[in-house]
């Protein structure tokens, strides 16, 4: 219970100040942010709003969205992941979640999409790491390539966070994303190796996916993947930081924010430990 | 336009008849058939159609479906595949596609599953060889793993199909299922040197994706695949064999068949070529 930790978007019904009471109360010691919600209420105000009822911010989600290839485009996705990491830095988390970015309108260039993500990278990780943050490429599901993430492999984010400093870009290890791999059992060792493991976020894998698929995450438990599996292949390649649970469902939006939390709190006793 | 080939689901709304004289009339050469309208139609009636419209049938879509655990269901599964090999023979196509099958109820094992598909094809290998037919193991995109298909990528497919005799269980390679994965080129060069291609087929890839993800694929040119960079990859891989488009798209379906086939060949000329 100690490393868990509740992701926001899970309980979105929840306002900042009800999730720091509603995590508080129910025992929790850390919570995943997002920067919408943070940026309403104020990244310094959500800060001491959270140290307050005893919880740690484990991430930010997200930056990323890197891939443009017009300059202005570019420049400005470079500003607006500076200030993620000013607001990350403001929470007191050292770890700002990336979502990469698509293929641009048009383009079918994988390759160089992926290679404009190494490039900003480059930019970003330093100021990251000036101020304490590391960026955490997560790859997502290949159904998400065209749209929002062309980095689809857990291998392919180390591919892209090894060609720098540890200590400036690391990789999420997300099992809805990733559980359909079967690579990735080494892939998550490698990460463990090289010191690359940033943040570990669990959600199910249920069918029929629905319409755009991006809210289609399932409970723990209600799917197909083997959530202690995970978490011990993610602990034997060293892992003792937080297991954050991030799930975006309707279907648990609409519920009562203090149920949905209990679920997971026993859920993850039952499944994940 | 003589590797061209037509498969029939992307032109759902022609009956067999009118599939023959569509194409026939459109000078293509090749048709790619699914089971349910053949044996409706009668397996020898169907394959005499062909013949008088000058058509080769390139595959049979679809066999699989090996991943039950249940005795009863297995032994169902596996006279099925017989039965589709039947067909494929009858109506003188080389190649049955397998969809090898999903995770059973409540299962999270996907190697077991990947095992059990490995015994079922060492069982109708030799089955299939005996009759000139050969199991094409097609991978599919990993956000069917849970619901139909366990074998997400191209290795993996591999890794099934060399245990076996090239003669006996080939690989299907699919833009659509494919498309997102960087180490894809390499593995269509090692097909090829196993002498495992047994089919390609093209769709293309576009967002968003419906409810249920199977129909959502793209006419070619529509979407985010590179088409032409595949055939290069797999004619550089030596293939030389029929080039099928595969699409299943209400969209498509809701007009003239014979409009959306000069479609298709257009965008073939254009795309792909």
């Amino acid at each position: 219970m100690a490393r868990l930790s509740l992701n926001q978007e899970t309980v979105k019904q929840w306002s900042l100040p009800e999730l720091a009471e509603g995590c508080a109360k129910a025992g929790l010691r850390h919570v995943g942010l997002w920067r919408a919600p943070v940026q309403s209420y104020g990244p310094e105000r959500a800060a001491r709003l959270m140290r307050d009822a005893g919880l740690g911010v484990t991430s930010l989600c997200r930056g990323g969205f890197l891939t443009a290839t017009d300059p202005g485009e570019r420049a400005r996705a470079l500003d607006d992941n500076r200030a993620a990491v000013d607001e990350a830095a403001t929470l007191g988390t050292d770890t700002l979640v990336l979502v990469s970015g698509g293929l641009p309108d048009g383009s079918r260039d994988l390759h160089g999409a992926r290679e404009r993500i190494a490039d900003a990278l480059a930019e970003l990780g330093p100021y990251a790491a000036e101020r304490g943050v590391r960026l955490a490429v997560e790859p997502l599901h290949p159904m998400f390539a065209a749209d929002r993430c062309v980095v689809s492999t857990l291998a392919q984010a180390l591919d892209l966070a090894e060609r720098f400093p540890a200590g400036q870009v690391g990789v999420v290890v997300d099992t809805y994303h990733l559980w359909w791999d079967d690579t990735v059992a080494g892939q998550i060792a490698r990460a463990g190796r090289s010191g690359r493991i940033a943040a570990f976020q669990l959600a199910d894998w249920v069918t029929p996916l629905p319409e755009g698929v991006l809210l289609g995450r399932g409970q723990l438990g209600d799917g197909s993947v083997d959530l202690r599996w995970f978490r011990e292949q993610i602990e034997a390649a060293g892992w003792d930081g937080p297991v954050e649970v991030e799930i975006f469902n309707p279907g648990l939006w609409a519920r009562d924010g203090a149920e949905v939390l209990a679920e997971i709190v026993d859920r993850y006793r039952r499944l994940v430990l």
